[in-house]
């Protein structure tokens, strides 16, 4: 299912281009922010250096609306640029929280942009405002940037502060942070979140999320940034900082499943092949027979094809998603309500018409949406529908830059069985992915994987009271 | 590949809706149009008849731009409406071609939107104009009216004025015409362009030029409506007039191969099954060996399945296609341009790697595109790329509502042979299908097909002269 | 008062441009528009020849709003422009009444603009529908526009069909017309709106509803187009046609009196100097002691100076009108309605306070701004307020492109007596200028005027039956 | 002449609202800067109190473009409400410059409005940056915030932390500050800028920077807050501070001769009665014989009227002013620039015609706009023009708030002698107001006025190095 339609976010996707000389830095951070679209739709944002003088230009909306023409052209060239997607979990429209952030501190400019989430990110805050700091938005980003200016007042350079400023910072960050004269790539010593980096033909880097951002900007992947790496792109080339590296890594195993591009390779595996393997482990944990294998588009499709493959099940083109229809879309009224259900995905009747159906989905969050699924495709005549899901259940929260539902709206935590959960959306049958096979699906990949929204067992502690930003409640009787 | 990046074109969709009461009449053409997009995305409009009393709104842009939710309510309730979709073939940005046409008569109100192409548009609007006639845009639309409201003078009511008036016409018309108490859709007698229609679950009626449309308001499709029929929906329930069918059809064959959506089903066979078996027939009449099957998206997808059915070769995702590039995309500067390639259309390499590769694209219009796509799989490692069309290739104009390149820019016109095309593109090997093939993909229509693009030989006479509207041509020391 | 607060408004002005070579004519266009934005703020458009080819540009908004530079560029150069703005009376938002009406008719392109009302529309139109025709929009424009093109079949010029056609128009029409080698401007008989035409640096030559669009484009005023006369501006200069001249004119005075600029010259007379002369006459007619004369901004200035030169009375500045209160501005909640009534004006109570003032104003319509207008002098401390008007009251409606308010809401219409509508606004007397003094404003001009919005009597018979457009009303039971 | 045309700048007015329950103090506010727009037409904002969590809006443009109907009603109903105009004299357009300023510091939530400028802005931001700070925009009013918010830390209360922090503020400041449970309302102790507060009739109260906007949304002034004065609006009433009152106030006199709104009260003294002293002065000081007085509007008018009043000769209206022409104004292109002048303002040339004219205006910048509404008035018939300038002439720069354009634009600057101006604009003589009747201005006032920008002498000292931001410079070899 399209991901504005479920209720499962990525965070944010970021993009950093170091040029060799004056280049159209903020066109490639443009056109990688536009291969990251898919991490996050809800506002974005670059900044370019031209010699040290910042430029940004942020907004909401996705890139293709903030940016027009206009001021892309006012952005201009330069030496250097950052970029960053962003869906925000809290803080609503605050359009301070846009990023990338971008300030002035008393040895220059910098600007800053973080893919993931801190765990103690109220005790840094706090930390900084009994300092005397104030906070313009209410991300966690902001506490970054503090904390890295601190450890500047005393370090010789921006690098080094980031290296000092890294054992304070508890969580998932995957960030790119940008100098008057260099570019800074940093990843969290846990690698909850990917980054990677790689060189364009006329000699730049680009740092990016994901390497369907380098694909786009025409540069080859050199390598993903280790856990606890620090790049620094400069006049000298390009250095690594590797003193907070060799801690297990544990990278979101739902990148591989739901968040990243298939086109993307994280780790050294393709994010396609992962898929098609989840639909093969899913086919072997759990048979059934049928007459055809369809996918749930978008993210359905390719473990279909592999539950298709491994079982030998003919695969089916089951639905058809209208691409048209995006947030300018005015939804039915009362009067059409019951009527209109087809409009955003219609059933490819011929497909499922008289058979016996398996229906692929990455996930069930809500199951509002899964059981709407299964009745339009009775509707269209199958005779059966048996679902599979190329994930195991969501049961517990992602502390680590994953908007989960809360526990009250999973279906997976408000029923107690899986038998109830098939009953509940209409399904025939239904089936998840194991936890096991969940670690299998990239089973040569370089890294261990964070299964914490399945089984409540996180890398890393989380402190208590990871709550909302006390100054967006209501204050009674205090100033 | 997407219809915007290619040089082929169809031209409209219609919508029409009758409610049995007062109803959200404007809201059910809009989730229609919405279904419709596909056959037209440079402008599009509704009109209303409220009582007899007629509002409409047009503009430039997808159905989600031109209609903000105040334009939606001010349409507000009504008896009927119709809507439309349209991509301009000529005309530029002339507001007034932009349909529903709507204008007011000796009789009352009229409003009329036309999928297709008259080849008498000439000759019918000279004789108009010679009887006092003026016309606001330069579309063949227009004549229609003109020729209606000419009838309607000395006949008793509109079904009639259009029952005399269709010999008049010469061409496709595919329409849908809303007076104050009736809503006529009729189609010419060759059939060119397809009609359904269906009822909604509280007794009204949608007309469409699709059944996805159907679909999409949750009406069920009761048949579609024969080339040469008028079938009017009034307070008298739905009457039929068959004077003029019974010629031979035509049904335009690129509605199955290119133009309708693959949920829909045109003349009682599903678009996506004939789909699926022009990639059989490819597989059949052009074997290779290979070790997968990729198709372009979004149009080369099923065909990539049928021949992958049919061969027994693995059926792979070859590409990912960027859905958040649209209309607002900012092109690369020259300095990016060449580097830039991937931001539409990546290739998903694990897929390709090492492999020989068929690719399987809908048609082939200038060959820009496949050499781009032939050249990427190349760069992601495809030992050979043996490209197969799932339709024969084009080498002459259509006149019956399609927008095909100009001849001097087909590649199938430019060159002489299928080996010189391949080599233009770049491929291994490349093979069109049929012209038999293609007349066998819908062998249980109720139809026969139009092959004139391919073959040169239309249904019908052409005149000459079919050019541009002469108003449109500087003019030299006349008035 | 501000035209866009009062119920009175004009309908229309019109720009013509005729360039000897390739020129900025739609700029020229343009910047005319702009100067006479006052005559309608509804909606606009321009239409551009550039050696016969026609481009437009329309839209609902002022002038800066419908043309983007975008937009303006397209439009592009050329040899002739004509533009319209306009107030819509009837019709509400259909966008085909937007002007100029830009159409193709057999002897080829034409667009034209119009400023007045014809009273004979609807038998007009009547007429051209009883032979085939449609119309697009609810205007009498496009009446017009048929009645020419009907003229224009057995006539050899499109001049010569102008000169045929106008027998046929019954009301006002001051029109710019222009085809693909000349702009032909025309005025009814009677002479209701003024039309003048002047040159251009560059021996361009330039026709507008007033001379201060003239002013604007830095062409020098030739002549007022007399009543009747047609003139020709093409190839072979200009000429002019004279056949309908000689009847007895009747130009509007509530030109002189509010519509026009007052920088603009209609027959020979100032527009200042007329509204000047208003205030003196009133002041001779109905003089009070007081100790200032102020005016209600914008219109009633210059009545106020008047005024207080021929009293011997202090002219002082009574009020602040918020000149950034637009369309965008947001009316106030329930809750603050009462009190933020200072918003769009407020009193300067140095003025004022402790005083005896006289307040003018050109026009009272509903009474209900001039009530809050003389509160609001109370509140900020007027011990007396006397209020006087620069115009009779009006009585009756107006035929001729004038839109005053309903009868049941004009304030002269429900109350007897003069001494009713002072109570009822709260003023210590009232009196308004006799229509002996409305018809000298302009002693020394070469016209005489139209009274009949005071007295009742037209200078041309007006039909019975003057409503609304037929087609927008509801029908039942008819098609 | 209009503030846009002139290179004379305001920076900044402010408002703001403490409601005595919940109620629509956004709708408040935005009334109140709609009355305040002529302060600064840049940028504008307001920020919400509701029980203590704060909603924002900011954004470039009008209060009319910034405010959409959903954006207010999304601010929605709360205790307090703080908004800001402003015009940006440097930083071009990075957005985190708009105002209010809402940060989250160490004991809760703030936002603050100023208007002014500091003299120590540099070395007050490198003190915080020292302390580790980061500034997200490059104003002077993000250090008041910081250093605010570095004194809270230690004190028991926010006006107490103002009071502190005051002592540290060099320059001008006329602030409103927003906690979650008060509005602290506060002024420099030279007073440089107006601010003054007032009740509404439901018991609330507003400050802003002019009686006007108390006015707009229907508040009875109290007072002028004094400079030096922090007065504090809560639960428990409205408290004053005093402790930094006392010093020698020093108010703009150009608040009197130009930038205020001519409603305005300030320290008593109505600026409609300043202004036309103003010109009864320039009358006494500058006699010279003339048939008629004419101002340039707007600015202008009222000391032509008391400079008509004063000399006996009549006042006349020379100009009128095209109210449409706003920032969507197209400019003309070099084909029509040298005969498009008379778009924005054109002559009435019934009033100046073949006389003796005294021209008045509020002060000459760079001395273009004069020699062009000179040539105008030449044009146009006048005989003679004679410039009196209702100021004395700028010569040196303002440090507290007001954008004067730089030394070498200004005329008085680079002529030495009025002579030279004269002939440089082409007037047949020119007089400027005295510094002497500046002063005498507001004689009745209860302040004494700063003239630095006429004499050089400024209240207090000017620190030296007052540049750019240093980040704003292109940064070579340094991070």
């Amino acid at each position: 299912m399209h991901k504005e339609f479920t209720g499962l976010h990525e965070e944010c996707g970021v993009m950093g281009v170091y040029a060799p000389g004056r280049a159209d830095v903020a066109q490639c951070a443009y056109f990688g922010l536009y291969a990251l679209q898919h991490r996050g739709q809800e506002s974005c944002g670059i900044a370019v250096s031209d010699d040290g003088v910042f430029r940004q230009h942020r907004g909401d909306g996705l890139v293709g609306e903030v940016f027009s023409p206009d001021e892309l052209a006012r952005l201009g060239q330069g030496n250097m640029a950052v970029g960053h997607v962003r869906y925000s979990t809290t803080g609503g429209k605050n359009p301070n929280n846009i990023q990338p952030v971008v300030v002035c501190h008393v040895k220059g400019n910098m600007a800053l942009c973080h893919n993931g989430n801190l765990v103690n990110a109220n005790a840094l805050r706090r930390e900084h405002e009994l300092n005397g700091a104030i906070f313009h938005g209410t991300t966690d980003t902001e506490s970054i940037v503090y904390t890295i200016v601190s450890e500047r007042l005393h370090t010789g350079s921006t690098e080094e502060a980031v290296a000092c400023a890294m054992p304070r910072l508890a969580g998932a960050y995957s960030c790119v942070l940008m100098t008057a004269t260099k570019l800074i790539a940093f990843r969290d010593p846990t690698g909850f979140r990917p980054l990677c980096y790689g060189q364009t033909k006329d000699g730049g880097y680009v740092v990016a999320s994901e390497s369907c951002a380098l694909d786009a900007v025409g540069a080859h992947i050199i390598r993903d940034i280790d856990p606890g790496e620090i790049v620094i792109f400069g006049e000298d080339g390009v250095r690594t900082d590797r003193r907070h590296c060799g801690k297990k890594p544990s990278l979101c195993v739902f990148e591989y499943i739901y968040f990243a591009r298939p086109d993307s390779v994280i780790e050294g595996r393709s994010v396609h092949a992962a898929r098609l393997d989840a639909g093969r482990f899913l086919a072997r944990e759990n048979p059934v027979e049928a007459d055809v294998v369809v996918g749930v588009p978008d993210s359905g499709i390719d473990a279909a094809i592999g539950y298709a493959q491994e079982s030998g099940i003919a695969y089916g083109v089951g639905f058809l998603k209208n691409k048209y229809v995006g947030r300018s879309f005015i939804a039915p009224s009362q009067q059409l309500r019951e009527n209109a259900v087809r409009i955003k995905l219609n059933v490819i009747a011929e497909t499922v018409r008289d058979k016996r159906v398996i229906l692929i989905d990455d996930s069930i969050v809500r199951g509002t949406t899964s059981a709407r699924i299964v009745r339009l495709l009775r509707e269209a005549g199958a005779k059966e529908v048996h679902m599979r899901i190329s994930s195991p259940p969501f049961r517990h929260p992602c502390y680590f830059g994953t908007d989960v539902d809360s526990e009250e709206n999973l279906i997976a935590c408000r029923l107690h069985s899986v038998e109830e959960i098939a009953q509940a959306i209409g399904a025939d049958s239904l089936a998840y992915l194991s936890v096991e096979a969940a670690h299998a699906l990239a089973g040569d990949s370089a890294c261990r994987y964070c299964d914490g929204c399945f089984t409540g067992r996180y890398p890393i502690g989380i402190p208590s009271g990871q709550g909302k930003n006390r100054f967006e409640q209501p204050i009674h009787g205090k100033e």
